[in-house]
């Protein structure tokens, strides 16, 4: 059945259905607006945007994989900041002719990613489209931190990572040159895997800053340096390049440093710390903050790739 | 210059530079995500979306005007549960060769809106789309109050109204015959103007239920009615027909009881209060909660559409 045979209303049933309810959850989807427990007296709020053709494709992503992607893009920023994901809301603008059962799946994925830290899909509006969007926010509690800002980075920091990086960019290239495997890369674009975690247990080490790393980790660096006005160095050999990613990089004639140091699509949280910091496990220093501008790899800078413009 | 030109950072930077903060905002657009007060440790959350030829064509209305409507409808939301809006997040999906100027005015719009109530734009997105889309989250404060939801109407309460309606609906009508006026019917589909300070007010005055009228007086109402479990009745005696609507409608051969009974567009509050409630300025009374179910017309079905289904 279609969505326009389902009819707005009969949509909006369906996917309401499948949904759970958020630790914070105090009025769920159904009314104007949610209600959400905003306990420490601030809410933090982001949201990000997945389009059809530019940030997933239906024949490389099931329904449940764009939504695992699309509230993991969201509630990385959450804890980016710090903070625990409570709750996201979500517009969907879909072609008539969809099938309902794509939105469901959409709506389970979704669910299931929130759930991973007790957030709830709490609210959401739909609309036809002829292209397949989907709007989310995400909002969460700093549960009394002080807010993980990307200008608080200073020479002599530690620069640190949490999460896999260049799995996402690298499942990318494999489903882009028309292949399924290695699984392990295809699943990571599909579902990745955020430290959620990570982002309030940096901002209560003291933290200097943080940031998601979602177009590339020389390019999101980048406004880290610029918001800070310091250099940020990245040691290369920091990086070890797992197996599987590293014959795929030879097998499609890939640096695979290019997708470690310039793909997107993982989600891990990079983070300063005061030099001396003692990280706790899942974090790994990868760099250091220093006098000067811009982002360079072991001193020079990156002649590959940067990152991603949404426009170019 | 087009946004692929200016790039994505380009064009964020222009959008942000527009933008005033609100009196809630604690940290703005420029980080992974906002932080905003939230006093009585609640949020209020809504989100819309707009798509072009859907909801709104660039040829009958300016980007400001977009950025006036979209906000509107969010921030309604947040009133219509007795909250005080405090903040927006957007995101925007437009085609690379979309001007620049266009989307400053949309920020212009979206701005100017938000500042009526004294919220801020304080976070977004951006991608780029083959269909212009204009995602919005509305956040609120309930200052302590109750949420006013749509099921706590009771049989014996009063229905009211607070704001235009139909003029809206009138104005859609005005400009798909190819008309440019009456200016005041066109202006109100241009650029809503919302009663936000009556949401408020009305959850203060023990309103029972309360909902934003966006897709038709008849249909929304419906939503309080299967919500409540209870009937409601509309008089039709309440709603004096403007003349320049009057003259509209004869002119082009419509029941203007269709535009406001059926209409979206103008965002007006309907609410219910127990019997004898003194209601203050801005609020009227439009009819009645009765036993039964549904949404009648002066005790009968109402035969016109009742309104909109956004996938049919």
């Amino acid at each position: 059945m279609s969505i326009a045979e389902a009819g707005e209303f009969g949509l909006i049933g369906r996917i309401v259905s499948r949904l759970g309810a958020g630790s914070a959850t105090l009025l769920g989807p159904g009314d104007d607006a949610a209600v959400i427990r905003a306990a420490d007296s601030r809410v933090v709020a982001s949201t990000d945007v997945l389009v059809e053709g530019r940030h997933f494709r239906r024949d490389w992503c099931g329904p449940a994989d764009v939504g695992h992607r699309a509230a993991a893009a969201n509630l990385a920023d959450i804890a980016a900041m710090g903070a625990r994901p409570t709750a996201l809301l979500v517009a969907l603008c879909a072609p008539a002719g969809l099938e309902i059962a794509w939105a469901e799946g959409l709506a389970d994925g979704l669910s299931a990613e929130a759930a991973l830290v007790g957030a709830g899909v709490v609210g959401g509006d739909t609309s036809s489209s002829p292209t397949l969007t989907i709007a989310v926010t995400a909002l969460g509690d700093l549960e009394g931190r002080d807010p993980v800002r990307r200008d608080g980075a200073r020479p002599g920091d530690l620069l640190a990572l949490s999460g896999r990086i260049g799995y996402g960019a690298a499942g990318y290239t494999v489903l882009s040159r028309g292949f399924r495997t290695p699984k392990v890369l295809v699943d990571a674009y599909r579902r990745p895997e955020v430290p959620y975690a990570s982002g309030p247990i940096a901002a209560g080490l003291g933290a200097t800053s943080m940031i998601d790393i979602s177009d590339g980790l020389i390019q999101d660096l980048g406004h880290v340096a610029a918001a800070s006005v310091v250099g940020i160095d990245i040691e290369r050999e920091a990086f070890e390049v797992p197996g599987q990613m590293r014959d795929a990089a030879k097998a499609l004639g890939v640096d695979p440093y290019q997708w470690i140091l310039a793909g997107g699509d993982d989600h891990p949280l990079a983070a300063t710390f005061p030099a001396g910091t003692e990280l706790p496990a899942g974090w790994r220093v990868i760099g250091r903050v220093v006098d000067g501008s811009g982002v360079t790899v072991d001193g020079k800078p990156w002649t590959g790739g940067t990152g991603w413009d949404h426009f170019r």
